[in-house]
């Protein structure tokens, strides 16, 4: 459907960008789990705008609320709903909008779809839908260290337009990604990705580029050999963040330039255990993880909204030139899309936990 | 599910590489449609092994049989069962791999979730399951093309490891593709990248590259803004093959490195038609196509079986050196791969298009 | 999933009795529909509590707060939220059941199953939970109006105890129906009923009954012939009701003692349309609508809580007298019932409707 | 979806009453299972038609053929294809019925429906459609076993027209309810059952009556408490057989004449486990299993064929009197219900045992 995802641990979101709020109801959520209500927040404030000067000024506090599903901070098997007000909804702003297709924006294809369109901020095609999806990962984290503790999601600016960051997948540390506005754990790189940034916002213009994610300490055996593979899982999750264009696993697009014999990751035993030398796989064969780190990579445009005018036409079909007045946008999409990739595995995490768990009874492998 | 695909167009895919036979039901599909034997033979004859020199020498038929659904070639509105009976399943050829968890295969993996394994040809992780996709791709087209006459689905080989070729999406013909056993329509490239593949064939070793592909004469509407964005579903759908290793829409990697201001699509007036100037987007804006065409490209990596000896374990944690003695595989999973590319893409199509009846009335845009 | 219905209109309902409150998230429901909100409330307001002498006294207000989906009045296409605070919720009062668990209660069962057990009011399964499924039902009633002008769905009090009204489906009209507070439409009838509840109630006991419901209007062609048949989704929705215990379609029990040349419904030309001369099948065959009017039966036990003091066992498996000291009951679940068994059947044909519009495009039949 | 059911357990079946076969897929089955030939097959021998002179003299043999998902007797956790073909198919017999719509059959909704009907013998609203239900509970029943030793699932021949027979659910065996050919194993009472049917089936017209269910052995916790409460999956999986009219669940109509200080179950304390007094619950409380034995009734009609002429109309609306001439039909539907509802039964059993493994890691109550 629309706006559900997941077969287990199901999340239903909903929420305009300038309405009352956004919120996302979970169904399938396991009880006994204990969730603390700072750890949403601190979800949800990473995602937030507002945190640097390369991020949109929008200034909202988005505050959880829980409506349901806890008793304290305990789950208790009931549908967990979370909800965020908007505070700072000023639609005046998007009046000039309304009747403008803005170039590679949803509005004219929203109108296609439905008929109507919400011109405020975007409707549900806003990047504030997200926040949903970022409160729901914080229940499905919780579930996934308590299925498997010391399980890790980890996501990083890796490339901003041309500029690459070098970091270690094996290594890398949350405290290392915030550990600068731009959250690529490369400090130099992280330099220079910032005042790239901020050179095109001064220009009214956005950049592009690439985050990487790490999933470590996830269990073989979750994902499905055929449709419902970890990887094509993972990839419908993220190419369903706004604004990304491109997913890899594993070695990735770089792989396919490799011969088999380069490319194969040949087994060896190291402790006892199954492992594989290299990781060109990225952690996933035939579909199911093998117990090594899983490693993705998405790809996001540079974002739409620009400050440089631009033809377009409008709902009525008259050809103009058009720059936004107001609205608060991101120059660079990236820093915030870090929390954003990391909500995503989370969830695709926890639905294939318990999956493997109604399949098997434990999320682990069966035999390694 | 593991071996569901589809919200209302949905099929369940069974059986093994060397069991009985490989086959498909699809449930949802409307009636009254016209489905032709051929044309479903012809979809399973273009993904079928044996082709030509560069593609495995498994010698089989693949002949269709229709098990239900059809009353002669009209849909009921019943499930509709396709079935094809393995012929060439020598399952004396993988005797050896019983106990060897070979190099990037799901040997390993499959042990690990299911704690048993179908030794023979890797059982559903074989490139033969795609063979259920196929069948039912054909009867999803035949659903689209009734739905929305002149819509095209064309995948061809875009690039053999670092061989590429130059094609234009908006002009490229079935009868191009198929003009040559690589499927890759600029015809000198297609040369070389043959004998690439040769080469690398008479090594023992295997290669990878990338697929492309066009859908011409989509209605804009088709697609859902939050988590079944058309591209999300498409990227589901194509990372779901085996060996793909990423997946791009419109401008993808490349779109990324690109500035705001470069990369948005204008929109202009055509015949009284809105339509995009450039089409960065590939098609899809906010989740929901636009009516330009779509245009995506799938890495796969160069296929795991390879004829030269590698280091790996068994499943009693034995180091060990291993080559293949026998089994039937490809150099090269590109050609093959066009079909596969093209069945899901119909499959995909075919699901959003009822979706959107559901919601609409009709599987073209509501205004526009 | 636990509390998710619809595969088209599909709603997730969350919230405690006891807890914040109690809403629902559609997801599915398509562009440019208008709903009023004194309809959403007047929903609400025939299942509120608190309507006259023979229903709990918890007065609540349900007031609904449209949270997201909307534009004005106007349906955008996006999930549409909608929230009913509670007000009255004194937990003080069901402090002395935390430990009880209270017989043919749901009780035990949350904790064998939960393992966890939100004492106040009984969760998830109170009826309090069956205020987001009425307040959608305004939702999926407005969308087949649309669809299909003139649909009714009508629910009445067929008996308490053993007291049986007579009323004609055909004729029945919602004015009828209202005009007393046991909501049966046959006047004499309903003030023995009245009586016979204000006698158990004074005895601290509690009746049960049936419901009766016809939808009239209901084009042909809705529903599927193997397991989503319209009368199994509909007994499906009707049992989810609490305190349902039985359900009939058409004939019904009765049904079940005629013979084949006795039941069998004749068809005939009326004013050049097929229909049936009896309607013993109660407007489905074959799992299929034939467009006569659907007739059901919904039988509901005496609800569970009774001020006579029972015999029971606590959550350590104590022995104990028990008799609930406060909390706030029907002696009588069935007036309240009635705009439930109305919500249910509504939100099954706006769900059979999309699916049918999916498949055929059109909610209407095909050919008659 | 129209032919798929269950949500872990999931199953999709196929094949019309007279075209190549009638079929199943079984997607999420769990791996390491033993699935017996014999035991299949024996499912379907208990559900064959030609049994006896009571029923239908179609002689199928019903032999059914594993497509896919065993390695020899053992599941390896993909999708299990059944395919039991059709031998007896006299689409002659049918010829007849082509143009007219058989009084309170399907034939006159399927072309509502669908705009076009096979009408030989009934396509999927056949009888023997329910042969893929019934070879796929045969695998359920092996997993509810596995994960439940002792669980068991027995349907018995409660009533035909007026006869009702007497017996004790806590006590009824399978040899009882086989040791005659109304499937009633009140001895006497199943004896004038049968004269009764001989009676009907001499005057060429049907009868119906109503099936018993008990579940014993189940674990507390399996069902959900709003939506998918287990009474309503289960009356959603019984009012999907042909023929069937009214679910009752526990002390069903029955009970809805009681009081509530009449009818409530009272817990007591046995062998240190709780469990209640009375079962008019029915094993079910607020849709959750409580560990006592399910208790459900299921109401069949007349068969709809009889071979008394009766009026009704054809497909181009000219009226006509109509008797079949051919076609083989039970006169009484009872007797082959029974492993039909049980087998409905298993399938909501599996999938709610799976369902539970996935929400708390075991099938079992998590406290009790």
């Amino acid at each position: 459907m629309s706006s559900t995802l997941g077969e287990r641990f199901r999340i239903m979101t909903f929420g305009e960008s300038h309405g009352t709020g956004i919120g996302v109801v979970i169904d399938g959520c396991p009880p006994g789990l204990r969730i603390q209500l700072p750890n949403i927040q601190s979800f949800l404030d990473r995602r937030r705008p507002g945190q640097s000067a390369i991020t949109t000024s929008r200034g909202e506090a988005d505050l959880v609320e829980v409506l349901s599903g806890l008793s304290g901070e305990i789950t208790i098997g009931s549908p967990i709903a979370l909800m965020i007000r908007n505070a700072d909804a000023r639609s005046a702003d998007y009046k000039q909008m309304e009747t403008v297709f803005r170039p590679s924006h949803a509005d004219f294809t929203t109108v296609a779809k439905y008929g109507v369109r919400e011109a405020a901020g975007g409707g549900r095609s806003s990047a504030r839908e997200t926040i949903g999806r970022v409160a729901a990962a914080a229940v499905a984290q919780a579930l996934c260290q308590e299925l498997c503790p010391g399980i890790e999601a980890l996501a990083w600016v890796d490339r901003v337009q041309d500029i690459q960051g070098v970091v270690d997948p094996l290594t890398v540390s949350a405290a290392a990604i915030e550990s600068n506005v731009v959250r690529c754990p490369d400090q130099e790189v992280a330099a220079l990705m910032e005042s790239r940034i901020l050179q095109a916002k001064a220009a009214g213009d956005s950049l592009g580029g690439s985050v990487c994610l790490v999933l470590r300490g996830v269990p073989a055996g979750l994902g499905e050999p055929v449709f419902d593979k970890f990887e094509a899982t993972l990839a419908a999750a993220l190419m369903s963040l706004p604004a990304s264009k491109s997913f890899e696993i594993g070695s990735g697009v770089a792989g396919t330039y490799l011969k088999g014999s380069e490319h194969n990751d040949a087994f060896e035993m190291e402790n006892g255990a199954v492992r594989t030398r290299t990781n060109n796989s990225g952690g996933v064969q035939g579909g199911i993880t093998n117990g090594m780190p899983v490693l993705a990579k998405v790809g996001f445009k540079p974002v739409s909204t620009i400050f440089i005018e631009q033809e377009t036409v409008t709902a009525d079909h008259k050809t103009v030139r058009f720059a936004p007045k107001g609205g608060r946008h991101d120059p660079c999409v990236l820093p915030r899309a870090v929390p954003m990739v990391e909500a995503m595995a989370w969830l695709v995490l926890a639905d294939h936990m318990l999956r493997q768990r109604a399949l098997t009874g434990s999320c682990g492998p069966v035999r390694s």
